[in-house]
């Protein structure tokens, strides 16, 4: 069963719960209000609540709905344990021409990642490029928005963070590493930029979240059970399961997506002094913190390269149209599906999405309103 | 069939091909000084020839040996048609404190490719981190030799390579990328230092060449056939067929390794200048150079950071060894089988070829002692 009601604007109405699978539709500037309205209530300084809440709602409007407005009240129950500073003290701990580490105050993670790639970015402007590892920071929210703010700037955009652990190493009945993303921007001349942004597992834990919704099985090689046996269970990371590097199996690369997965932690955490490996925080505020942690908060990593540090922007652009034109108009193998450029969905979804609005599910939905409410704002 | 033969110093004779399967070991010393003495007689400089045959043979050693010795008579090909230039002049183009684009002037990616990673580890010294992005080069052997020199720097090293295409983008029939590899270094203390080195394909090119020998099949998801379909047939790259992405299919991630490889190729060859995408030049000097090709030879891409950069080296590797040995120790799905680091099974193989030397098919060894009498090389 499935049913749609358009909110737009402060005219929209919540569900009674009764049909599960049912949508309402949300204009995301609505989205937008309301996510500042609460971070604001949190004690955010008025533009960082601004800036966290278009952070969210990008997520929404790209169609990673996992990122997006779903976990609003996560963050709150962050912010409720003081595990969330709202008022952060955000700095550099260490510096060099090309490099810093960022303390995040225990911030919002959707505050500090634009800042720490801010100070990429001013990096780049000066030496040619900018690299920033940042401890002591949270949920950043989805990797893409900070890695594109490199974009406007005709520079390469390189965002990673780590996560809790729910993955396991090749070979590992143990869960040891996070989704650990990876998003590399790329600007384009004509065409739009390339934005590759992927979690360095199999599939993302949203996907898999899905499946657990509509109690559907997992296809073969996302996940395993406690044993390490790989199983279709979509419940099966409740009972010890593990989500599977990027190759699924060792026959099939999975110790490549280890590996990557391992480089983003290294990256976001042992060069910043946040922690790594099972150490990570968890997002879930109720979920007890892993004992002797060596690190503080969780950790990320940001590069900014300017491209006129290689060769003139206008060059390099115009080779990247030729490149994506060239990808674009491969050979399908089926004439249904041409082959697309990383980033071409996102992109898709959100000019429907901004123009349309955010789907949401009726569960998201009255989440949010019930933050509203708890905080007493009117929606 | 499978038989032994020792070979040291110049004490060693060759087979007579009856037996295909069968094994020559010759030491490294004497691989190298064989390699060195053909190089010389390229009319390579005497230190650069050096370096070529240490840079070979280095992938011997490492047990990744599609990219050892077996490719001597390629690089001499490519020398024969004009495609290598034994004498090359290798100059940086452009640059900034943290970057350069070099041109590698047709040489040996064997030794424009240490060159490039050395100017990346001098501007890391300069300004915390180096980027070198090349083109007009050629095959630089094992990524994982260039990546760990900055080891010794106590920095971070990255390296990439595009190739010519053999991989189909997800929904592709075509074959439009390179295994295009990544590699990442990072210094342990008391730990052996992390070294990934990863085609980002589900199956480097070598593993299927070693099924093709044996006539063996291909594991599903390895590759695909002309149409695009999936298939066993470990020889469906001679009939148009496709290695496929890390990930395999797209409810596996196929798109992932498809955006890896992609970003490889532009970091390599549309920063630089190179050829990218289908018209990267191929290794077999018999093949014909792709039409209108947009760039020069093909790109790498160098990356050094010094970890002083970030926090103090003693403390990043005090948690380097922390990360490691949690990882080594994590519960194992088969107690007969410990969960690796990255590099693990090449340091290993290392030290044993070191010792007992290295093991070479017959027809490696037949095709060596062909290029040296070629050059009236007494071996």
């Amino acid at each position: 069963m499935k049913g749609k009601n358009t909110a737009v604007g402060s005219e929209f109405s919540t569900f009674s719960g009764y049909f599960c699978d049912m949508e309402t539709i949300v204009q995301s500037q609505t989205l937008i209000q309301l996510v500042k309205s609460v971070f604001l209530a949190m004690g955010c300084p008025p533009h960082q609540a601004q800036l966290a809440a278009d952070v969210l709602v990008s997520a929404d409007l790209r169609g990673i709905d996992s990122h997006g407005v779903a976990r609003l009240s996560g963050y709150v129950r962050l912010w409720e344990v003081g595990r969330v500073n709202a008022q952060p003290h955000i700095s550099i701990v260490h510096e060099t021409p090309s490099t810093a580490v960022v303390d995040g105050g225990s911030g919002l993670g959707l505050v500090v990642a634009p800042q720490a790639m801010d100070i990429a970015i001013e990096k780049a402007k000066q030496v040619g490029t900018g690299w920033v590892s940042v401890k002591n920071s949270n949920h950043f929210g989805i990797a893409a928005y900070h890695a594109m703010k490199a974009l406007s700037h005709d520079m390469i955009g390189i965002v990673m963070t780590n996560a809790s652990a729910l993955v396991a190493p090749t070979f590992s009945a143990e869960r040891l590493l996070g989704t650990n993303p990876i998003c590399v921007a790329i600007p384009g001349g004509e065409e739009p930029a390339f934005v590759g942004d992927m979690a360095t597992t199999t599939a993302a834990n949203g996907k898999l979240e899905i499946l657990q919704r509509k109690n559907s099985d997992a296809p073969l090689g996302w996940i395993q059970d406690a044993d390490g046996t790989p199983t279709t269970n979509a419940h099966a990371l409740k009972t010890g399961g593990a989500l599977l590097p990027l190759g699924s199996d060792k026959e099939h690369g999975s110790h490549k997506g280890y590996a990557l997965g391992s480089i983003v932690d290294i990256f976001s955490a042992v060069l910043s002094g946040a922690n790594y490996g099972p150490w990570v925080p968890p997002f879930p505020a109720y979920v007890p913190m892993p004992e002797n942690q060596p690190g503080q908060g969780i950790g990320h990593f940001f590069g900014a390269m300017r491209i006129d540090a290689f060769r003139p922007a206008e060059e390099f652009k115009h080779h990247m149209d030729k490149w994506i034109r060239r990808f674009r108009s491969s050979q399908p193998i089926d004439p249904q599906q041409p082959v697309l450029i990383p980033g071409d969905p996102e992109r898709i979804m959100h000019a429907q999405r901004l123009h349309d609005g955010v789907p949401l599910m009726d569960t998201v939905w009255q989440d949010l309103n019930a933050v509203a409410e708890k905080f007493g704002i009117k929606v």
